[in-house]
């Protein structure tokens, strides 16, 4: 790949820009304010790890390209990747970072008010890391005339329906993360450091395979392992495996930014009674839920497959058990849009993708199992490729 | 390592909270509403990948120990990983994860109410990447008699200075740093993917050196080639490394999250004039700044013992060349308090850890090669031990 080869087409970049502005009009906003950087890269196709610093990637009905505000030290690799003209790319200087006094938003209202788009109705992501309250604070008041509303994930409700050439990325990831998992399960072993595990992974999702380079991910593999297999956000500890353990690996390889995530449990020797059969349960459930997705069914009838199979058999979980998946940046590669729970309404379509992890958990030990899915026309096909079981080594 | 066992003594812990109880009543607040990952982690000792969901610490004046709140399901992550007693430990159900009408700040604000604590003087870290707008706004209308302003940065300045065992953690990812230096300047060459030389990167730094296992890293290495060297914060592409190329690595191992970053250029042949003495400048400058920090000098000073070197050679420079590190989660292992730029008045003090790394930028390549650093009783000690040159390959 040429190193200044964008990703996706002029022509698909403009559909996604007439997708979002279509919304705008409908929830009669003239000027939408991007800050998270997932939605930033699908608006305007700038990538790079500069989203510590403040961004914004201002999306005008009146406008035929989206406005994007970055760092000045920044500015070259966003005219090197974004698909809009020159002129649409704007830098803050090196004074803005950091500073007390001022801050980058003043800059941004500032280009809002040069351009008379300073008593407008101007919606903001106010839930994203990336759109911190001072930055809300900033701008309100310095844009006292306009009228601010949340724009409640507008954008990431555009991404939620996949392109061909989005899913293509996706299906290259999930061979990634297929081959990463099996080097996982051939790496554990009592003695091994989890560290050395975990360092396998990486090295497999980072590396790619032979037709594509990996990317790096929006999150660390997750390993948790014995007591700690209870907790499903602990990182790998400084210790050997052990016989006896038993581990849930969450991995997600990445391309273009788009992630296919993986989850499978792996017991070194043979595993206790409850164990077995809460996996069987747990594989019973996803298998159902797989085999009900198709176009039409809603979050919530997915969500009723599953639990009607757990209840059948005395099992609780009181949690989702997914969220739709694609482009991730720090700390998420969850679009934050639906949830597979009762209470959400939201109908699958063909194309949309999610990541259908339903763990138990109980006090002592916990099993993750999972599938990232794509709705195809008629039901639903697996990113990745891996047996579903409780694996035992 | 015992996988319960704590890497911060309870006195270290106990130090940490008053240190920042004097800030707090140095600054009248009464309650301090910590959101940052990293300050959560620094005055609780909980770590665990969670916070793409919404978490907050409360510390009170009046309290000895700061309550925790997170996600149910990160409850037992959290109970296991604290110091302080588990009725400190506090979580919200799966109902307000990604709700519309709810929110986890409504859960704050509630357990607020419920302490008499309403109507105190708070602070909030208003430009956090975890503090968003609207957290502000539910905590806010939630909280209307509270007196509400911002922490600034509060516990990131008590951050500054490190305790011994801190500074032990930051060597160990020193010595991991450089470790994976090694192997990246090894490993790259031409036809070697990108790719492949960030995957062994990720390999050393995550799997760690003999003594210790490494952690998972707040951001990606980065290593900018050929005319992407220009950008400071592009990642890696799916292309093979050529001879005539410059690459800039910037990597920082992690050890109990922390970091200690490094950078290095490298060129695959003969590199040309410019560049050559463009390197040697750099490496003057920056060595002029390694032996001029010692407690007492301004960050202002240090930069400008810097442009004195560069303004000689009439090399320019429009940006900070330094800032504090330590703990790190996404999205940086900066401190976010001083920065090494003019302006700056910070006095550097004994057991301040910095990364100096002062990048230069033209419009076709750029370099970086930097030094993380401890400010000693009488100067400074570099945390990685790597030749400082221009790599020739």
């Amino acid at each position: 790949m040429n190193q200044l080869q964008r990703p996706f087409s002029t022509a698909e970049m403009r559909q996604r820009i007439n997708n979002t502005k279509h919304r705008m009009q409908a929830s009669d906003t003239d000027l939408l304010l991007v800050s998270c950087p997932a939605n930033i890269f699908y608006l305007s196709g700038y990538d790079a790890c500069s989203y510590y610093t403040h961004q914004m990637l201002i999306v005008s009905l009146t406008e035929d390209q989206p406005i994007l505000v970055v760092r000045k030290m920044d500015e070259l690799g966003a005219l090197l990747t974004v698909y809009m003209k020159p002129e649409n790319v704007l830098s803050y200087g090196d004074d803005l970072v950091g500073a007390d006094s001022s801050h980058p938003m003043d800059f941004i209202a500032s280009i809002i008010r040069s351009r008379n788009w300073g008593s407008k109705s101007i919606s903001v992501e106010m839930d994203n890391y990336y759109y911190s309250a001072r930055c809300h604070e900033v701008l309100t008041s310095q844009l006292p005339n306009a009228n601010f509303k949340d724009a409640n994930r507008l954008v990431n409700w555009v991404r939620a329906v996949k392109s061909p050439v989005e899913l293509e990325y996706m299906i290259q990831a999930g061979k990634i993360s297929t081959q990463a998992m099996y080097e996982a399960v051939n790496e554990i072993a009592p003695g091994v450091r989890q560290s050395q595990v975990a360092a396998k992974i990486y090295y497999r999702e980072i590396c790619g395979d032979d037709a594509h380079s990996g990317e790096y991910m929006c999150k660390p593999p997750l390993l948790p392992t014995g007591r700690l297999s209870a907790t499903p956000h602990l990182t790998w500890v400084d210790a050997a495996h052990k016989q006896g353990e038993l581990t849930s690996i969450e991995l997600g390889a990445c391309r273009h930014r788009y992630h296919a995530p993986l989850a499978r449990a792996i017991h070194l020797g043979a595993p206790p009674t409850q164990l077995k059969e809460t996996a069987t349960i747990l594989i019973e459930g996803l298998t159902a839920v797989v085999e009900s997705v198709r176009p039409g069914v809603t979050c919530g009838e997915v969500d009723g497959v599953w639990r009607r199979v757990i209840n059948r058999y005395g099992v609780l979980k009181d949690s989702r058990i997914g969220y739709p998946v694609g482009i991730g940046y720090p700390p998420t590669w969850g679009e934050l849009t639906y949830s597979l729970r009762s209470s959400d309404r939201t109908i699958l379509k063909p194309n949309m993708t999610f990541h259908c992890i339903p763990g138990i958990w109980t006090n002592e030990w916990g099993l993750m199992i999972s599938e990232s899915l794509r709705v195809t026309e008629s039901g639903a096909l697996c990113l990745c490729e891996f047996p579903r079981e409780l694996i035992v080594k």
